[in-house]
């Protein structure tokens, strides 16, 4: 599969986080000749939180990881590509118990320190058997600078792996927020479930790590699209070793302690990173997309129109032919089912206002708006007229790269 | 435009419908060298009922025709193609008014007897000078055989007219039901809007003969989707002349009366009719899709999960490539939000049973699946195991000529 053409021109270099080492390694479970098992090992006093799939069909993992986080003393994090554990049933869930059972054992923690993800195909039993033998010597293994190989073994079809990293102080201490993500439709259940998982060394207690990570999730991760498609499988895992304690950082417990503002910006920064990178790396992206809505009744009725146009079939085929198609976008707001006022609706593309009061705009200027759509980044941008209420999505074109990469994939 | 490989093998032939006659014309509005106008005349005591997007960006011709329907004494229906005057302002609005006024003129009757739609570009100003000159001559040409040319006049991406007719009793009176629609998106706001107008010599009062259209339209033409976009402009009308009274057809006022339950039969069926033949038309499609769902918590359940599987990109892009790829729906069910037993979910395609109890059916084998998928008309039912609600929607496959089209259509 060639690299999207929208991947970043080198891939970020993590820093060790203290308190976390990965390894990776070959198990068969799909692929052959590449890593698709990797192992996070974590220290004594890490917390987790995590953001799961809305579906209502969600996978065996995600319903052991859901019903273990937030929560104190996590210890591994294991995670295979090739087979997403998912719609399998008692199978599925049995699969799940022996993977904790054999990561305990290799990490010397209890089962239920053990927090797992799986992607790749669904509705095939995932058999542990292939992978369970390997995860004492992955343990061994492990070190600080296992970061590459850990986000190239999470992949499925994505082109590149995603990683990213950030700096933030508590304090006056320094600490660092490591991320790999992994995804290529948004999402693709069957071989490109949207996985995710930060790391850092600062001291948060869980009930206020997950409500970081809900927040920065609801602005990166849950603000972007691919195709509108929901996996099974989708999770987000935030891991906080507290090792940078050691150092002076206090242990903070509540999200909105003001020393945590700038940690929480530092992460959100990184998932919005990890989240780009998803959508840049879009089955058959040839554009990365803003679309920012202002001016609804309300933030949650403005990310409801977001969604409408970036979701949009009409709108993303039309980007992908580099056609200024505002009418498109005047369709997708009224899709929405949200207040517009249709005389008082705005559009611009870039900084090129296209129309506005309820018609073209009197300087708009077709071959202009042509030009702009040239660009490998878009941003749109609509006023609905009727309020305050704004939010931005990301999402990216819809080609014919991406009906041959979904029609032709399994047969 | 290569005609759709789904469309019917001849078109319908309409036999008259009393008190309706029709005329098209050249109006040269966007297209060249094909008719772009139509006018049909209703004679006086006609009751109009109508069903219209529910895009909160409707286009002015639509506002027109929802202020006077359900309506007595309609007596005038004008149709353009190629320009759908939708997000045009006050000009839009002028538009309207002065197209009622000249078809006011011409058919003899009041500017508020006259109901008017449009399709085609949006965002660009409709000249009604391009064709309010031209239908007095229509009204002087209109007659009972004006059908297909008027099912001609209304396309815009469509690859064929789409024309329907049935007959009904009404205690022991024939009387006919005859429909033209057009739309090849579900639905393009650029060119391809969903229009249908059908017409009846029952004597039905306006507010029963709009229960019975709202009703019929809710299981045809609000239960099919091609991109699940919707555009500014869908339009349905429902004209009854009340001709068949002199034939001794009662004037029914109640849509309940059990005297109009083979009326409402047969005009639910060519509703259907005519939807199908839209989805048929739906851009770039090969196959015709029927998504009937059942054991879900309620009927609206069933109907939401029933049209997640039948707009998912990656639902349609499956069939496309002649995919069995069941994993795909299993993930569409989860993302409609509904209630769903994982562990009872079960899937046919067609009559092969391909999941159940949560896991792959013990029977299944994938060549068989795919064989059937090779088919021109596909049906994927699906029970998901709570309940006993149950809908049934069509849609077609998403194909690489979609993209084509849209992609390439302006610009």
């Amino acid at each position: 599969m060639a690299r999207s053409p929208l991947a970043p021109d080198k891939l970020a270099h993590l820093p060790p986080v203290e308190g976390v080492r990965l390894a990776a390694c070959e198990a068969g479970i799909r692929y052959a000749g590449r890593k698709d098992l990797m192992l996070a090992l974590l220290d004594p006093g890490t917390a987790a939180a995590g953001v799961f799939t809305r579906s209502r069909t969600a996978s065996a993992p995600v319903e052991w990881c859901r019903a273990r986080v937030p929560g104190a003393g996590a210890r591994a994090l294991v995670v295979n590509a090739g087979n997403a554990n998912a719609f399998t049933g008692m199978r599925g869930r049995e699969a799940v118990e022996a993977t904790a059972a054999a990561a305990a054992a290799a990490a010397g923690c209890g089962e239920d320190q053990v927090l797992i993800a799986s992607t790749g195909v669904i509705g095939e039993a995932l058999d542990p058997g292939k992978f369970t033998g390997k995860l004492a010597g992955l343990a061994q293994a492990a070190d600080a600078a296992g970061w590459e190989q850990a986000a190239r073994a999470i992949m499925t079809t994505d082109t590149f792996p995603k990683l990213a990293t950030r700096k933030a102080e508590i304090e006056g201490v320094e600490v660092a927020i490591n991320g790999i993500a992994k995804g290529s439709g948004m999402i693709a259940p069957d071989m490109a479930t949207m996985l995710a998982f930060l790391f850092t060394d600062a001291a948060v207690a869980p009930a206020a790590l997950q409500a970081l990570c809900a927040r920065a999730a609801d602005s990166t991760f849950n603000a972007i699209t691919v195709d509108g498609d929901t996996s099974t499988s989708d999770t987000l895992l935030l891991f906080a070793t507290g090792k940078a304690a050691a150092r002076g950082a206090p242990l903070l417990g509540e999200a909105g302690d003001p020393r945590l503002s700038g940690f929480a910006a530092a992460l959100e920064d990184a998932m919005r990173d990890l989240a780009h990178q998803v959508v840049k790396d879009g089955e058959g992206a040839s554009k990365f997309v803003e679309v920012a809505v202002e001016g609804a009744e309300s933030d949650t009725a403005a990310r409801r129109i977001a969604f409408a146009i970036a979701n949009s079939p009409l709108v993303k085929t039309a980007i992908a032919g580099e056609d200024p198609n505002w009418g498109r976008i005047v369709m997708a707001v009224g899709k929405a089912g949200e207040a517009a006022d249709r005389d008082r609706l705005a559009i611009w593309f870039g900084g090129i206002a296209v129309a506005r009061d309820g018609e073209a705009d009197p300087s708009y200027r077709e071959e202009e708006a042509a030009r702009y759509m040239k660009n490998r980044e878009i941003a749109l941008r609509v006023d609905v007229g009727v309020g305050g209420g704004r939010a931005v999505v990301w999402t990216c074109d819809l080609t014919g790269r991406y009906i041959e990469i979904n029609a032709d994939y399994r047969s």
